[in-house]
């Protein structure tokens, strides 16, 4: 068994968010649950984006967001998504390349468009996102480079692929190829709506141990467990992961590994702009932590601190001096 | 002759902004002079994307933005200009409609793309724009709706289309189609690159009593009268056109019509964060307060504090309620 060459190794959506503000009038119109993500059929995307304000683009993602934040920490990170052969494609190729992210999956030409994440933030800071995932949906088997998995210490899962048939077994495939190769595996439970419809699936994953490192707020491990106290199920979860990562929004987070419990608060935020991305960034602060052998509190720390950045500024990738801020 | 419907119609380039943060050392490297344009071919500017940092995409073009701007202003505007059928475009149309902008060119298949600019932003805030222009030179006299120039009360055309032969002549078209109606002209010379090439052309428009209304830098009304002296060059300049508005940055900008000269310094700045659209949305107050009836003085300021707005953030269009701050 070689020593790993890369950091991490994210396998996620490849998305680029067209991002817009709006009154929380704009949401109750459109009945979208403020903070919640939805999946939006092309038709339901067109006619959503026309209801919409002017808006920026910006690559996203949210295993994508993690690396490109990883790489802004001085970490090194590669990223497998699907994108089509057009402009959205490139532009989010672009941003990987420019971030010092490795990303090498071949673009499809003559399916789905690149997707797209209509994202719509309120005066208080707050996202509600509107996925029309494309060409993300269709990441296969075929798309993953088996040495690059086994070459990087950490794989890291995003739970929005594991809804739709094709990318997850691509996950499942990764996440065998990276056990053979003594890598530890990841996972984002992402948001509770993908995970509920495939709840079999990943608890027969999670029971048979391929998942070292689980991150998941109180609604996704609800969910997740079919239970409704959170500490049960936080504890059900805890019992089958080497280490539970519970993220709390503005009232912290907390890791549980081998019976130790550590808890933090949030980090100190100026003005809250744009959440889009907060949870991305706690997970690339939190893993590049650990790539680099840091124990619990200074993995969460790390996290919290990225998490707060990305909140400060519209859209999900860091644009401060990330490395000078956690200093890894 | 009919009132118009309309306060101002624009033609101009139709581009979607890719806006990224570099050093002067960048710009060194690439040999792009500081808050210059400059034309780029497609495997030009493909080679620059590659070496710029990661970006974020926003609807530009010099006299969209200027619509985009009347419109935030309370004015009603419309924008002849062409996309191709892409990505791009879609976003450039969004975008417009969004903003309340009529904008109603069909998009075009088969050529090449939507056009793009490559904006590198200075710490600073200078910015140094590389456009490729794409879809938004192969505007034809076809595109042209001869109804909707005839209704608007001013007719804006944007000089960086003057170069290529087929929007020049679809300009000179316009300009036949806005007289007859008898409504106003005004060009804004946009930056002297693209006039050098065509000036016979543009004298002769110009003696012919084809513009009504003048937007200048010095470099540009030197570049185009061909004289050393700044003054010499206006004062030639003033004789030909009905008004005369010179900008001078940072210096503020002077109105001249029929011996009446008033000058005004810039509005007031908090931090300069990107200066891309300043020019713009000087243009667009200075055309939606002329269009209200509004005096020279007036028409400057109104210029002046929609071209401040612009400057204290990122992209080239308005995003506070410009509609409060001018008043119109």
């Amino acid at each position: 068994m070689t020593s790993p060459k890369l950091d991490i190794l994210a396998i996620g959506d490849a998305i680029v968010d067209v991002i817009a503000s709006c009154d929380d009038a704009f949401l109750i119109e459109h009945n979208l649950p403020k903070g919640s993500m939805q999946l939006l059929t092309p038709a339901e995307a067109d006619t959503l984006y026309a209801a919409m304000s002017t808006a920026r683009e910006m690559s996203g993602g949210s295993a994508a967001n993690s690396m490109a934040g990883i790489a802004a920490m001085g970490g090194s990170a590669a990223f497998i998504g699907q994108v089509a052969e057009d402009q959205l494609g490139m532009i989010f190729e672009h941003d990987m390349h420019a971030l010092g992210v490795r990303f090498e999956t071949p673009s499809i030409e003559g399916g789905p468009p690149t997707g797209r994440c209509l994202i719509l933030v309120t005066p208080d800071g707050q996202r509600t996102m509107n996925t029309s995932p494309g060409a993300s949906h269709e990441l296969s088997v075929d798309a993953l480079d088996p040495v690059l998995i086994a070459s990087a210490q950490i794989l890291y899962l995003e739970g929005y692929l594991w809804g739709p048939e094709k990318p997850r077994r691509a996950m499942l495939k990764a996440v065998e190829i990276a056990h053979e190769s003594g890598r530890e595996v990841a996972f984002t439970l992402s948001e509770s709506v993908c995970i509920a419809s495939r709840k079999e699936g990943f608890a027969k994953m999670i029971d048979g141990g391929g998942v070292d490192l689980l991150f998941a707020n109180q609604d996704e491990a609800l969910q997740l467990t079919g239970r409704s106290d959170a500490e049960a199920a936080f504890n059900e979860l805890k019992a089958k992961v080497g280490t539970l990562v519970v993220t709390r929004g503005a009232a912290g987070a907390t890791a549980i590994r081998k019976g130790e419990t550590i808890s933090i608060p949030a980090a100190p935020v100026g003005q809250v702009v744009d959440t889009t991305g907060a949870g991305d960034l706690f997970a690339a602060g939190f893993l590049a932590a650990r790539a680099k052998g840091a124990g619990l509190e200074r993995c969460l720390w790390t996290g919290a601190i990225a998490a707060g950045e990305v909140i400060g500024h519209y859209g999900a990738r860091p644009i401060a001096d990330l490395k000078a801020l956690v200093q890894l």
